[in-house]
């Protein structure tokens, strides 16, 4: 084995910073505070904002440090109107999959903020990356499309510290986004996101509050063995 | 459209807060010091931090707020054993796949703190949620998973908030684990966790630093349309 202190690229420090009570304080509010946003301000995000952004998602961990994340921004106006056009045909046909009460309250909720917000990106895992050379992953492969989702999740967060919503928009055919977005066949769709300024902030989320959906007790989701 | 302000239950607020640069930056710093850690000092977790980590990653993101991440704490020692064993064979399957010094490296690295770790946590996905409804999985059914990565991560990012390291163990065949702790069937597994205080501390991941996988520069993941 190696030593961490005799290699000459090491970044070892004996002493790592301390989070201190305050910052963990903060970072429980910025759990809190972390929505899906679906009602945006148009404003733009200030300048240089996505890349930095961009720069925090590249930092989530990864299998292998394959780094398998693939971001697209959407900002062709035609292909905006594809990528509406292709939720309100899913949301179509997941409303007809509802009836009676639970179907009218679908029909009110507003689930995603794709004609507001001032930035789209598309989210894709290469499934044949080379880097990591298939480290990790032989018996769950998957957990390529799981590295991507820490990226999201990554600059969720980090978006949210700046101001800025997310909103995750998975009532979409992948298969037809990629199409849209002519990506290599080997990328898989993970998620589509809207970015902006929230129209709102709770710290409740928009499927409790429009009586959708009650957050449960966490205890319930725990075993030991 | 329902009104936010008319809502009893709403948590509203005008002014939420605001994440100053102090924090973001202290923010950034717990992204690049987020490692994926195999090397532990046996010491226990503090009394209650555990169960803190648990519900800081229940405010994780879920799809239709299904909240399907549940956890499984293996304490037993015969379970842990056939734990290590699983990722020893797994491992010992995956070293078989590389040849030269490719696998004489692959050979020297610590991919597991399995047997030092005071804590160790499967998680799993529960695919037939009521909670949620089916609301946001009809196209993309996998999202279930991807709310439990969601929760992971946010579970590793508060674990390093508190000092303490998390490692991924993906080298396991993850049905034997889901047997082995005797889970409803319809539990997937999504990660197998282990906690502790970690050895040393670092910003450069360990395959980085130890010549499997160098990281790449961002701008490579990037498309625009």
């Amino acid at each position: 084995m190696t030593t961490e202190s005799s290699s000459p690229s090491s970044a070892f420090q004996s002493s790592a910073p301390v989070f201190d009570a305050t910052f963990q304080a903060q970072f429980e509010a910025l759990l809190r505070w972390r929505r899906d946003v679906r009602r945006f301000r148009p404003d733009a995000l200030p300048e240089g904002l996505l890349d930095r952004l961009l720069a925090l998602a590249d930092l989530a961990p990864s299998v292998g440090l394959s780094q398998p994340w693939r971001f697209v921004r959407v900002t062709s106006p035609d292909l905006r109107r594809e990528i509406v056009a292709n939720f309100e045909a899913a949301n179509a046909a997941a409303l007809a999959d509802y009836s009676g009460s639970r179907a009218a309250l679908y029909a009110r909720l507003k689930l995603a903020g794709l004609r507001e917000a001032p930035e789209h990106l598309a989210v894709f895992a290469e499934l044949t990356p080379e880097a990591g050379q298939g480290l990790g992953r032989r018996t769950m492969p998957e957990t390529l499309q799981y590295s991507v989702v820490c990226a999201v999740h990554t600059l969720w967060l980090a978006a949210r510290a700046a101001g800025i919503g997310v909103g995750w928009v998975s009532i979409l055919e992948p298969h037809a986004v990629a199409r849209a977005l002519a990506v290599p066949g080997s990328w898989h769709m993970v998620a589509y996101l809207c970015l902006g300024y929230p129209e709102e902030e709770h710290t409740d989320p928009e499927l409790e509050r429009h009586g959708w959906q009650d957050r449960t007790p966490g205890e319930t989701r725990l075993l030991t063995r």
